[in-house]
């Protein structure tokens, strides 16, 4: 990385394309911009159109031109192809299989373009500018529908053979455990999600647990990961239950993780992190008494993301550095 | 690496050092010299003795002499400071705490050494001479006593932020299950080492169990996993049972390490590797049947170890090859 050297990073989420310019040099990074433009029609023309005028508002914005723009990242969710730069399937776009966005946008943008998951990139952002700018190693867990991960080792994504590293929802801590949605039994998504954090106070609640969330349920018809933290916090016994057991299969997701990668901090991000010390607490209670008892045992920290909805952005800018 | 580049690797074993020269240049390695030297007193002397013998034996036998050796690395097991290049300590040698072995070893023979931990050289071995050759991304899971671990990604041991990367071993597969040597519960060395596989076994027969085993264990006061796997190939159905947990969580570990790290290859090694086909199909069939839906699941193969006891030999040469 060069001195005064800028990235576009974008982030390619479920309502809107995010977009940002990061200035870096080797010791300092900077966020000179945010764009965020709504994508209505979740169709692929509406997409790109988002992505593109992003991009070009992002680059306005830091009162810069496309010209001194060194490379562009997208991070995008679902898989995608590294080889080829394809995006091969998104789970909430129409007509979104196999584009290879890595080429629509140099072309359209005139910029070096790469593609990368968006948990990674997220990973990547806190890693540079978040809660990990003191590790050398740092897994992330993004806790939102379903458990993404991102793993960065000295400021390089761990992308595996197939670009399929990282993917840390996906640790089983449950032998044959709950059903997850990618035909595994057990995984931590299954247990720790936003998603499943609902769906298991939904379903102690229809076994008939009295809980202050039951009247939640009856007038909104369904329940967040909000509503759960917030009924812990209030201490509806419950709640406080159905958390405590999504931080105690976080705790062991974390050791499973710090027993292959072995991070200085594993970083707790995506919109369930919102719940804060409540749950940071828990996760870090049951880490300490599930951990082992070797030396350095206490050496992996868990901390919580610092970036929130930015981190993918950012770390988008940061994975198109790499390029350069 | 330079064209007819030699290195010298040693492997600490629990009851003998084994050294062994490799040439490599890029496309091609080969073990030139393998010298055992038996460490019958297992204190601090003898072992320095063993390795220094060792070390010029092999270069003798290869018809070279020391200023030949580009550079020299020794596996060894237990806990080592990879910045200082000090062994903590060691489970099975007398005042073996804190030896500075790089130091002690690049005096003595006059050439730059450095030390790995021995699953990660055995992983290295497998990785550049054996069964993972064709692979970018290997995981190895050293099946003794314990499980060990080793990671090599594009060549790269996979050594964290500490040191601790790649304890496969400890990676958690049954939640508050077996209670294992490192103070965590469940870990898949609690279940699927050759002492956990034994002592499962044993269980079974203590509980009354009907089992050809059973007289093994009268006639020899215990069991090897050997007997196990003997007694599985010949139709036993407790020893079938026993060998078939052990390929389960060896499974369930497997899957566990894909998620992270999207290995091309996991392979078997360790002394339990011995069972051969019996064990390898058995942890096929299981991680076929836990395995996710999705694309390219099939992409991550189990493979059994090639090398044998040479692993962390040629892998400690493999691995004193990146220093230079």
């Amino acid at each position: 990385m060069a001195k005064d050297s800028f990235y576009l990073g974008i982030d390619l989420g479920a309502t809107s394309v995010k977009a940002g310019v990061v200035s870096a040099d080797k010791d300092d990074k900077k966020l000179l911009s945010t764009v965020a433009v709504p994508t209505a029609q979740r169709n692929r023309q509406d997409v790109l159109d988002a992505i593109i005028h992003s991009a070009r508002q992002a680059v306005e914005q830091s009162h810069l031109a496309l010209p001194d723009i060194t490379a562009v990242c997208v991070a995008s969710p679902g898989p995608i192809d590294l080889e080829t730069q394809v995006i091969c399937d998104s789970p909430n776009i129409e007509d979104w299989q196999n584009v290879p966005l890595g080429k629509i946008l140099s072309d359209a943008l005139g910029r070096p373009t790469v593609l990368e998951n968006d948990a990674n990139a997220a990973a990547l952002g806190e890693f540079h500018l978040g809660a990990g700018r003191s590790a050398t190693v740092m897994a992330l867990f993004t806790l939102g529908s379903g458990i993404g991960g991102g793993v960065v080792i000295d400021g390089q994504v761990l992308h595996g053979a197939h670009g399929f590293a990282a993917e840390l929802g996906h640790v089983i801590v449950v032998p044959d455990g709950r059903l997850c949605g990618c035909g595994q039994h057990g995984c931590a998504e299954a247990y720790a999600s936003a998603n499943s954090t609902i769906a298991r106070a939904t379903e102690a609640l229809d076994a008939g647990r009295a809980s202050s969330l039951a009247q939640v349920l009856r007038d909104n018809t369904q329940l967040t990961a909000k509503d759960v933290a917030d009924h812990a916090r209030r201490g509806d016994p419950l709640a406080e239950e159905i958390l405590d057991g999504s931080a105690y299969y976080l705790a062991l997701l974390s050791l499973n993780v710090r027993a292959v990668v072995d991070p200085q901090m594993v970083v707790l991000g995506g919109g369930m992190s919102h719940a804060g010390d409540i749950l940071l607490t828990a996760v870090r209670k049951h880490f300490k008494r599930l951990n082992w008892h070797l030396q350095g045992a206490d050496r992996c920290r868990i901390e919580l993301a610092v970036l929130g909805n930015d981190a993918g952005m950012i770390g988008a800018a940061m994975a198109a550095a790499k390029i350069t």
